[in-house]
C-alpha cells in the first residue's frame, strides 16, 4: 500500500525525518510517500501557525487525492484533520489521535510532553474535539522549539525527561511524545522513563496501514461528506 | 470605537448583509468596518470551507490589526478564532460563541437551527472547544444552502420554524440562529417561534463593543501569545 | 436604558461602590439604578447567606418590575438569578456568568480570586450550573473577607495578587475578580498581573446594555415561565 | 433518634402526608417531626418559588438546631440543601438526592417523573449540582400541579404511568417519583411500571437513619463551615 | 432482615473484622451474615485480583440466593457489582458507592485514602462507573498493603492521615476510609482529620437496611435482567 | 509475530469463526493463535456472563504468557481488559476499543448495534471505562442472541441493519459491529448501509499487529503492575 506522510511545516529536514521515522516501522509493503505543504510556516507553534498549515496541507494533500491508500497527518496537535477527511475517501490518521490511543491501550491515564508551553492549549483543544483526552492527565512543556529539538540533543532529553516526570507524577503511567519526527528523541526518552513512550509518527503510521489493510475507507456521510462544489479563490502570493 | 466585522467568505452580497446587521445594533459610536477574506470560498459549508476560509480571514485580519478597536468573527460555526486571538491584541468576538451566551442568559437551555446537516459536526465542535456547549440540546438543520438562505424567504422561513420547533421539543427554550448576515430570517423567526431567537451577528457586534468598552484586550500570555517570529511562505496561485 | 444593577447585601456602603463601577462603564444613554435587598445578610458568604439574600434579592427585584429595562445581578456567585429570570421579562445578568464570558473571550481558559476560602465551592457551583465551568481552572481564595476587601487596600491586592499568580500557575490565562464592587482592587490587579483581569460589575453591565440593546426579552417558555399566581405568605419581622 | 423531616411549602396538609410518608419507613426508634416554614408558597413549582422556599426552609431549620439528630428536605428538587448543611451539625439529607442514590443502587440508569414541565430544569439542575445526574437519562413531565396531586388519583397515576413510560423507553431501568407526600400515587405507580420506583421521602428518611446511625455529621470544614458571624435583617411583613 | 456481608478476598481474619464492623452499625433486627469466597485471591490489590474475585464472589451469593434480604459486598473498589444485580432480586449495595454517597451527603467533595498506590486507578474506574466521581477530588494511596493494615496501627494510621491531608488539600472536606474491614482505623482516622471520615462497610450496612426497610428490590429490566438460562461449566481446580 | 486472538466464550463454533476473521486480515508474517477459555459461560450476555467470563479469560491468558507477541480480547464489551494488561508485558487489545478507535478515525460520531438489549449497559458502561464514549451517539440492541446470529442470516442482517439506521437518525457515521465472529455479517452489513461499518476483531488485529510492530509493550508502572505474589485458591468444581 502507499501512505501519504505529511508534515505540517515547510521545513525539509524535519519531512526527512518524519519519513524515516515512518519508514522505520513501516510493514513491508508499504511505500511511504513523505511530502509538506508548499507554503505555510517553516514550523507550527501556535494557533496562528495551525490554522494557517491546515489550509496548506489540505492544498496539498487535495494534489495527492486518488494517488494514495491513507493519509498520516504529522503534525502533532495541528488543526485540520477533519477537513481531509472530508477531502479524501481513503483513511486520514491524525497523529495526535494515534497517538493518543496507543497510550491508551497501553497505560491507564497518559500525559503528553511537547515543546513549547504556548501549544499546550492547541494539544488539549486537539485532544478534546477527537474524544480522547478523558484519560489525559497532563500535558507538559519543555519550552524547545520545534526546530531547535535536534540542535542539543542531550539538552533536549533532559528537558522531555523533566517533563515526562512531571506527567508520572500526575498520575500518567504512558507517555506521548507530542512532536513529530524525532527518532532519536523518542529512543532515548524510552530508555530514561520507566513507563512506555509512544512516537506518534509511528503510530500514525500503523494505525493507517491497519485501517487501511481492514479494507477501511471515510465516512461520506454526514460531517465529513465530500466538499460540495462552488467558488473558491486561491491565496494570492503576498 | 472601531470595529471590524469579517464575513468568512468571498461572496460581496453577504458582508453587505452582515454590514447591515451589524450597524443595525452598532451603538452610536461605533463605526462597522465589514470586511470579507481575499481568497477562499464563495460560502463555507463543513470541515474543509472552515479550515480553508480560517486561513484567508487570518490573512485579512493581518492586515487590519492596529486599525480597529476589536473584531467580530461573523462565520458561524467558523475554525479560526484562538489564531486571531493570538495575531491580535483587541478583543476577538466569534458570532458562535457570543450567539451561545446570549442564548444562555435569557434561556435555561438553548437549540441551534442552521444550514446544511454537513455543518452540524462543525457547529457542535465550534460550540464545546468554547466551552459552551453544556446547555446546548440540539443543533438541527434546514438543508438551505448559505447562498440559498436569502432565495425563497418564505420556504427558508418555514425550513427554519421547522427546525426552531425540533429544538425546543428537545428542550430548548431559546434559540440561535446559526449563520450570518440574515437580518429578515432572524425577524421572522423571532416572530414565529415563542421563545427568544438569537442573531449571531448582533450578539457578536454588542459583546465586542461591551469587551472595548471595559477595556478588555486579549491575553497574550500562554496559548494565545502572539505568534513567533519565522519565515512563513504565502500560498501560491493555484 | 434604564438598568438595576443589585447588590446582594445590605451594605449602603457596598451599593454604591457597584453603583460607582457601573456607572464608570455604562454607555452615555444608560441609566444606573443601584438598589440592594431591604433584608438580608451585610455580606453574603457562603452557602447559608446565599440563599437567604437569593430570597431577599428576587424581593426587591419585584418591586423593580416594569421599570427597568434590564436587571445586574451584582452578587458574585450568588444563588437566584434563575429567579429573576422567571420573575423578569427583561434580561437579567448574573456578574458571575458574565465575567466568566469575558474572561473566556480574552483568554484560553480562566481562573477566578476571590475572598474567603469557604466561598470556593459556592462559585464552582454557581459556574457550573451555567454551563461556564469547562475552561475555569481554578477558584483561588484570599482569606480577605467581603466587608475587610476596602479596609487596607496594599494588603487586599498584595493577596488577590498571590491568588491570582496560583491561578496562572494552574494554567489560567485570564482572571476574574470574583467580588463586586472594588473598582480600585480591580485597578490594582489590572496593572500587577500580566493577563487579562475581570471586573464582574463591569462585565455584567455592558453584557446587559448589549442584550437590550439588541432587543432580547428572557425565554417565557419552560423554566422560566412566569411564577405561578397562588397563596404566598411574606417573611415574619423575626 | 428524633428527624426533622421539612416540607419545603406552607400547605398543611401536603406536611401532613408527608409525615404519614416518613413515619411509615422510619425505624422503631425514630421519631419524626414533621414541620413546614412559617412563610413561603403554597407550593412550589419552579426557580423562584424554590428560591423563595429555601430561604423559609433555613429560617425553619435554625429553630431546629439542637434538638434533632437528623434532616431530611422534603422538597423535591428545591435549593437550600447547601445552606441547611452549613447550618446544621447534624446529617441533612434531601429528598431529591436520597432518591437519586437509591434509583442508583437498584437499577443501572434512572429516570424522574415529575409534576409540571417547568421545573424539569430545577430538577435537572439539582441532580447535576449534586453530582447525581450522570446515570440520569429521563426527566419526564406530567403536567399535573403539585397542590392537584391528590385530586383525582386515577388521572395522576395515568400521567406518571405515562411518564414513567417515556422515562422507560428512554433507557431508565429505575424510576424516582419526583414530588414529596404521596404515597398512594407511588403505590399505584410501583404497581404499574415494571421496575423499581423510589418514594423520594422514603429514600430520605432512611438514608437520614443510617447516617445518624453510624454516627455521621456534617463536614464543618470548606464549604460547610458554620456561617460566619455579622448583621443579618429580617423579611418585613409584606 | 438478614444482610449477607461478602468479604471480596479469601482472608477469614478480615471477613471477622468486616462482619464486627458491620454488626457494630447494625440496627437490632438485622442479622448479619458475614461470608468470603470459597476460592480467589487472598487479598485484592489491583485490576487481576478484582476480576478474580469478582466471579468468585458471584459464586458465593449465588449459594445465598433466596437466603437474605440484602447484600453488601466489602472489597472497596472491586468489580462485580453490577452481575450481583443481575443475579439476586434483592438489594445489593457496593461499599464503594455506599461510601461515596455519604460522603457526598455531609460534604461538597470527598477525597478517598487507600492502601497501595496501584488501586488507584481501579477505584476511580469504580466511582466513574458508578456515577459517583463527580465530587471525588482525590484518590490518595498509603502504600499499605491490604493484609499489612492492621499489622503496625500506628505507622498504618500515620500514613492515612497524611494521605487524607493531601485529601484535604486537593479539596475535600469528607474522607472516603478506601479498604474494608478495619474499624479500629475508622476511629483513629475520625479523630485525627478535622472533616468527616467514612467508614465503608458501615455506609454499605445502613444503606442497604434502608433500601431492605423501604421495600426497594433491584430491577429485573434491561441491564440487571437475571442471567439467562444457557450452558456454564465451572472453573477447574487449577 | 503471534497473535492470541481469545474468544470470551467457550463456543468454539465461534472461536473457529473469530479465528477464521482474525486471519482474513492479519498480515503476512502474524501468526494467530485463537484460544477460549476452559469454563465459563456458552455465551456472555449480561454483567453476570461477563464477570465470570474475565476471570476464565484471565486464566486462560495465564497460561499463554511468554508464548506470544501480543494478544487480541474478542469478546465485545466484556470485562477483564485491565487485569489483561496487570497480567502480560504484550501489548492488549480488546476489541471494544480497537473498534470504536477506528469509528472515530473514519467517523465523526459512530454507534453500535449489538445483540440482545441486556447487554446495552455493558457496552456504554466499557467504553466510558475506556475514555471512548464522548462520540458515541447510540448503543442499538437487536434481540438476536449471540448464539442465534449465525442462524437465519437474512434476519439476523435486517435486524442488524435497521438497528443500524436507528444509530444513523441519532446522528452517527460510522458503525461499530458490536459482536464477535461474524465476518458474514460484517459483509452484509458494510453492503447495506452508507457508513463505515467496524469489524471489532479485524479492528483488534490489526491494531494489535501495530502496537506489537512499533515495539510497544504494556506499562508495568501504576494500575497495571504485574498482580502482587499471594495466595491464590483456584475455583472448586461445582
Amino acid at each position: 500500500m502507499r501512505l501519504a506522510v505529511v508534515n505540517c511545516n515547510t521545513s525539509e529536514r524535519m519531512t526527512a525525518e518524519i519519513a524515516a521515522g515512518a519508514r522505520a516501522v513501516a510493514g513491508p509493503g508499504t511505500e511511504i510517500v513523505a511530502v509538506q505543504p508548499r507554503w505555510g510556516a517553516a514550523s507550527a507553534e501556535g494557533f496562528y501557525d495551525s490554522y494557517v498549515t491546515a489550509a496548506a496541507v489540505l492544498d496539498r494533500l487535495a494534489e495527492l487525492d486518488g494517488t494514495v491508500d491513507g493519509v498520516v497527518m504529522a503534525g502533532f496537535g495541528e488543526h485540520g484533520r477533519e477537513g481531509a477527511r472530508e477531502l479524501l475517501d481513503v483513511p486520514v490518521v491524525d497523529i495526535t489521535e494515534a497517538a493518543a490511543m496507543h497510550a491508551m491501550l497501553v497505560g491507564h491515564r497518559y500525559g503528553v510532553v511537547t515543546t513549547l508551553a504556548r501549544v499546550r492549549g492547541l494539544v488539549r483543544d486537539s485532544l478534546r474535539t477527537a474524544g480522547l483526552h478523558d484519560r489525559c492527565v497532563a500535558v507538559e512543556a519543555t519550552d524547545v522549539a520545534v526546530l531547535d529539538v535536534g540542535d542539543d540533543l542531550a539538552r533536549t532529553v533532559d528537558a522531555f525527561v523533566a517533563a515526562g516526570n512531571r506527567a508520572l507524577a500526575a498520575g500518567a503511567d504512558a507517555i506521548v511524545l507530542g512532536c513529530a519526527g524525532f527518532t532519536s528523541l523518542h529512543a532515548a526518552l524510552r530508555d530514561a522513563l520507566p513507563v512506555p513512550v509512544v512516537d506518534p509518527v509511528a503510530a500514525g503510521v500503523v494505525l493507517a496501514e491497519g485501517l487501511v489493510r481492514s479494507g477501511a475507507s471515510t465516512s461520506s456521510q454526514g460531517p465529513y461528506s465530500r466538499p460540495l462544489v462552488k467558488a473558491r479563490t486561491a491565496r494570492p502570493v503576498g
